[in-house]
């Protein structure tokens, strides 16, 4: 809410928007990105469960495989509405209407550019075939969403008057896209507000993130009466990707005090199953889901947050289904070793804290990042005390890869008992993850949730790869498990028995 | 230049800005990055050769490395300004004067939230304490940028009183930073056309990603009068990081024609040196700088860029240093399989231009992508020809690794011959670099310059890795191999492979 009356002295805003996720369609339009059928069903369940209002789900005339998905999709009664892509023409607008969809998307390109290197059609030819496939269409019975394709890039008048021919052949909405994604958003805010004066529909906006622009344009059209914003998860899609949904929602509803339908809490969850299923990858900076969105690192950060959040947090991490998270390196300040150390019940003298502080920078000044279980172990060290002994230690991993799988070995102690464990996999993590299961068979109803890995690109000095593993206890309270090395393979094992540690240390903690 | 004309209908614009890169300040304060010495002096020179106005090199008082770090590069005489952080106390402001830099960046916040909860100081006291650190530095002869922390949650009266004491005081140039990301365009644009009305110095912006919002906020406070933007290659920084230089100054030059210094066709390299160097990796979807930014797959997309390529690219790609991609995949139209088989030297006929397309989307329904390799595979088994033949066939790969490092084992034929080649590192892809380096001495003149490695993050089923490989040959053209497998090691193998390749064929093009 923070700054509606100030932004409705200049613009109107609505107290409502709705949300057209096109993950599925656009976002699976990202180069490279193949979704299975079984994909796309377990995102659109999600999407649903999310409370998107639109999901397009797909272009059918694309692929026989992406047909039948999307008519399984439209069997499973979401409460989202369901939408196809079709271009101007019978045989796509068929195939649109045969999947049961309610919202058919018919889209033509409109601007000069397209229509000369491209269609090769006049503008009168346009806005003919145009006109008569919303018509043809509505006499099936769909609701018919219209896009004119490179709007940003059209002549305005000739703009306007395909609207308005498209509106009076029955179109239900039409869409405003930023195709090559090549608007700012006063440009946005001119067509938006012309369109508007001319129309009865909804308008929508479909921005694309070419320069970095995609959220603010798409603020910028609600600022002048759009309805229905056009996103994506994690912002895939053709080339740079389109606005990102959880950043225009987050915007939305924190900053614009424009309410939707989608329930902050569940963006994270519905990020990484995207991220997994797409294999595009969260930058660690990426707002709201980034791994980063909610750590601090620097010492004038972290006292602020501990004694503060809202002095370095615009959004309560909760409020999205994050956690808030204190890193240590070379910008670390003493506010978060002492906070740290509380954590894990360690109260520290000054002296202490100053002789883990001098050992934190100086390992940063080497390019060397801190894990917990180096902080934990440099905490032990100091204080010289045993009581946060390590229940699981990895005694040797070794793995052999071939190009037809790889086989894993741990030698570990857990809890004094020595083991060793193996697994087979068709790739390193494959064959980690075989053992992990096995191994969280011994901790009663916990086990592996999701993963994630960044492997530093480098290719003069070898750097550290880092692992963060998410498993579950048997309260299904997440355990975030660690680790770091050369190699991502070495790091996963650590992850792994880090997160196996906090596991039968909570355990432990229930048997006292 | 796209919209200066209409967005100076409502809007002053510039001729020219300024940019301050902080890359080496706000962006080593990304939570887990921490540069060695020899980093930031690597990072300083190309962003000196990028042509920036202002490099923020460090915040000296962090640690002695960093303080070492800054005096080094201080004495490099670069051409670009350098700068360094303070707070406003002596002892930052005499540390910072001893670094030698050109520029000194005095802050201190100025927020309700950050006085009450982090300074416990009045207003008086901030204004009173500001200018006296200001007028302290100014004694010592350095031009001196003063910033408001959270300054876009500051009661706008006061933090006009606040920046005018500064400039009584001697600031040279003063800064509104968007501390928490928590500004919209309209909300800048009140606050720097405020602040600018009472004072005389220059403004610069400051702005966070936390909404997604940095660029367009970074553009808005252009459009009210500020003349310096702070920026962060690939828009790393404190939490979801700040405004990404590529993105801030590929939107001035081309859509808002205010003009920088920036070199626009050094931004790729000096992306993938911080890339490299931070470990924080580039997502795809990245604007300007991203894999997928200017890479097509959809039929739609692939034959609208054939015909001309500003149908679906907002920027010529070779003006930003990057190279038009097209991708094979579900998506993909015939345009795409006839302009890439043309690039190998081969005409298909429609029918076999069907029979390869079919075969594709068949692939990417099963959530398979398709290589260039596995493209040059399917053009030989249709059109039957051996012309294409590869030069060098892997036979066999082995990896064993354990913490201790990793042995590769690769069993190859190199135009008709076999051999083994053996590498070891503390990694896998150390090791597989090791026998890289082996093989391209067989090439005279070529080198391994650089690569990316993708892993698709899946716990459910085991995705592809992608491994991007640039190897230069003896004309310093860039070659790229790719692979693709469950395991990432054996896809850098294939990369490697595919790399020699194309090295070899091009070898073998000359000496015909």
């Amino acid at each position: 809410m923070a700054w509606r009356s100030i932004i409705s002295r200049e613009y109107i805003l609505p107290e409502r928007a709705q949300i057209f996720d096109t993950t599925l369609r656009d976002g699976e339009q990202t180069p490279g990105v193949a979704l299975t059928k079984d994909n796309k069903i377990e995102i659109a369940k999600a999407l649903d469960e999310l409370g998107v209002d639109v999901i397009e789900l797909g272009f059918p005339i694309v692929s026989k495989g992406e047909e039948e998905a999307i008519k399984e999709i439209a069997k499973e009664n979401l409460n989202s509405k369901t939408c196809v892509l079709a271009r101007a023409n019978k045989l796509d607008i068929d195939k649109a209407i045969e999947c049961g969809v309610d919202w058919v998307h018919i889209f033509i390109a409109t601007s000069d550019i397209h229509l000369k290197h491209k269609l090769k059609m006049s503008r009168e030819e346009v806005i003919e075939k145009a006109t008569r496939m919303v018509e043809y269409a509505k006499d099936h019975n769909v609701t018919v969403h219209f896009s004119a394709e490179d709007s940003t890039r059209t002549d305005l008048d000739y703009l306007v008057r395909v609207f308005k021919a498209v509106e009076e052949a029955g179109a239900d909405s039409i869409d405003i896209p930023d195709t090559v994604g090549f608007a700012v958003p006063s440009v946005i805010r001119i067509i938006v507000s012309t369109v508007k004066k001319s129309l009865k529909v909804p308008i929508a906006i479909h921005c694309h993130d070419d320069m970095g622009l995609a959220v603010a344009n798409s603020l910028a059209a609600v600022e002048s009466g759009a309805e229905i914003i056009h996103a994506t998860i994690n912002g895939i899609g053709e080339r740079a990707g389109n606005a990102s949904l959880e950043e225009v929602v987050v915007a939305l509803h924190t900053l614009y005090g424009v309410r939707t339908n989608v329930r902050l809490e569940k963006i994270y969850r519905v990020s990484r199953l995207v991220e997994k299923l797409t294999g595009i990858i969260v930058p660690k900076n990426k707002a709201i889901v980034g791994e980063n969105a909610f750590s601090h690192e620097s010492g004038i950060h972290v006292h602020g947050v501990i004694s503060s959040p809202q002095t370095y947090e615009p959004v309560d991490p909760e409020r999205v289904g994050r956690r808030r998270k204190i890193i240590l390196g070379k910008h670390s300040g003493k506010h978060s070793v002492i906070e740290l150390a509380r954590r894990f019940g360690v109260r520290l003298s000054d002296e202490q804290v100053e002789i883990i502080l001098r050992e934190i920078k100086n390992r940063g000044d080497f390019g060397h990042k801190i894990t917990e279980i180096q902080f934990l172990e440099m905490l032990m060290y100091i204080i010289n005390r045993c009581n946060i002994d390590r229940k699981a230690v990895i005694k040797n991993i070794c793995l052999h890869s071939t190009e037809a799988g790889t086989i894993a070995l741990l030698y570990l102690n857990i809890l004094g008992e020595d083991c060793v464990l193996t697994g087979f996999g068709r790739n390193e993590i494959e064959a980690l993850t075989n053992i992990c299961h096995t191994l969280l068979e011994r901790t009663p109803g916990s086990g592996l949730s999701d993963y994630k890995v960044w492997l530093a690109p480098s290719m003069k000095s070898v750097s550290e790869s880092e692992v963060i593993l998410y498993t579950n206890n048997n309260e299904n309270e997440e355990v975030v498990g660690k680790g770091i090395h050369h190699s991502h393979s070495i790091a996963f094992a650590q992850a792994l028995i880090n997160a196996l540690n906090q596991l039968l240390e909570k355990e432990g903690v229930r048997n006292d």
